[in-house]
């Protein structure tokens, strides 16, 4: 069955409300003047664990529970889905073991920790850590649960745009970053099922437009490379939300490297609130686009602001 | 006559009202923890002008307005005043002068210039801004005000505390950092007027303790050095802010310079709100002296985020 329907995200955002904050929603005067339109910052950088991510992780864990017993969790993730399903299985008393690449930021495997995920090392390529989370599923019985190419992660994620939508009025543009497609794919749907006449845009980086190019191919394309600043948005589309995305986004805009830290160090400097670079791709859109955003009522997804301060690009 | 008085000091809330933000009070649940304290954060980081002191500047200007026409107001700062009084005279249509150091950031002069204020430079000695400030006064006929020694912006910057002892009931403390003391003088002065039993205490940097000197002295008492991060801090006390201080604080807690860059860290990673180093002596304070805050529901005034994203002492 399909989950994609108003009710379901709505019963969604029903289960997780006890799990997750209700994120304020920001605005700047000043860079309402810079973009020429009305924009409205919906924070998720003051989310629990520091990122959106923890609304579709809660969500996928409470499907999970509802089905039967729930031994355990296992993903493989260097980012924020690695400390959000910590939390979430935390909050729920599950053991969430954590696939990483040996190789990740020391500040990340912390996080990890400090939410009491269970670490297990592994070589740094997609296969090694393929192959220790299925280990793991094996012998512990923990399921596997995937950072964005999962339904009920996806409905999560919508859960941000539908708060937005709750608090703002007559919102045309629900600007979200583009990596996996959780975020993008749940933010569309919420557009469609609870905007009037909003449209969900995609933000990605220039050097891993993935999703830019499959939309205009028809399939699933990868990436070339991997080297963009926006560490949360290398990973490509997948089965369960491209899609979604193909059927409800028209417009992805791609940004450069420097749009990015541009607009990072912009929203930092004007609106004193700490956004990772996957998040400023969205601002750096705007900026990019003034003829498509002018005058237009824009909420941006500010999805995380989980940053390394020893390693700023300013 | 003395204006230091509850319906002076709600009647200047009143006045102000229209041209600040009322700025939100954040928590934190892992600094809580790591504190042991229920902590309140006054985020005058998201003042208007990115501090608190568009708050007395803006009280000064209109109790000068009442007093007869006001041809214009001067200055001398290098720091987060000049930016308060540009923007505050600008929104009450009044030309601002403002004095700086030839040597002073050009990021500083950006702000001012941006706020509408009009830049003198001078050389960098205490006499040759005031001998400037002077000079202008006579020509354009512009009243001086002092960033902190003056009754009405003492008065003026107690609403911040104000504003959190209407949101936050039954305050222990309230924690502000201590430079010119106008900060800390009106947060002493909203404490005893409107908390019920609440402290006001200061935080300031090892380096420049002048005020806790002062007050272990009865008389002022200067720097010998303004060798600190905290560079909204290097000021002393004057002859407004020094009895009031004397009156109604009794503690003062100094802090090293490694120990504010740590707070200031820990609110930019765990809060993902950007700070600048004399508002992180608050949260130091509270870090140092953890007997004298456990338990207790302590509110710290964030005073502002106006920092040198290019300078990062991380």
């Amino acid at each position: 069955m399909t989950p994609y329907t108003a009710e379901a995200l709505a019963e969604c955002h029903r289960k997780i409300t006890p799990y997750i904050h209700r994120t304020p929603v920001l605005r700047s005067r000043l860079l309402d003047e810079l973009s020429g339109a009305s924009l409205f910052f919906k924070c998720e950088n003051f989310q629990r664990g520091g990122s959106y991510k923890i609304r579709g992780a809660t969500h996928a864990l409470l499907v999970k529970m509802e089905e039967g017993p729930l031994p355990g969790v296992v993903t493989h993730s260097s980012g924020n889905f690695a400390q959000a399903l910590s939390l979430a299985a935390k909050n729920l008393g599950i053991p969430a073991y954590i696939v990483m690449p040996q190789n990740a930021p020391e500040v990340k495997k912390q996080g990890v920790r400090e939410y009491g995920g269970r670490i297990f090392e592994c070589a740094p390529t997609l296969e090694a850590r393929e192959r220790e989370a299925a280990r793991i599923g094996r012998e512990t019985g923990a399921v596997f649960i995937h950072p964005s190419n999962d339904p009920w992660v996806m409905l999560g994620q919508g859960t941000a745009c539908k708060e937005l939508l709750e608090e703002v009025e007559a919102l045309d543009f629900a600007v979200a970053p583009v990596g996996g497609g959780g975020l993008l794919g749940g933010t569309a749907l919420a557009a469609a099922f609870f905007g009037s006449n909003c449209q969900a845009i995609g933000a990605e980086p220039l050097a891993v437009d993935d999703a830019y190019r499959s939309l205009k191919a028809g399939k699933i394309l990868g990436n070339a490379t991997t080297d963009t600043i926006a560490d949360g948005l290398k990973t490509v589309l997948g089965s369960y939300t491209f899609p979604v995305i193909q059927e409800y986004v028209n417009t992805i805009v791609r940004v450069t490297e420097e749009e990015i830290v541009g607009a990072m160090r912009l929203v930092w400097e004007r609106m004193k609130i700490v956004i990772e670079p996957s998040s400023a791709v969205t601002l750096a859109a705007v900026l990019r686009e003034p003829a498509l955003f002018r005058g237009k009522r824009t909420g941006l997804l500010i999805s995380g602001g989980n940053v390394d301060l020893g390693r700023l690009p300013f």
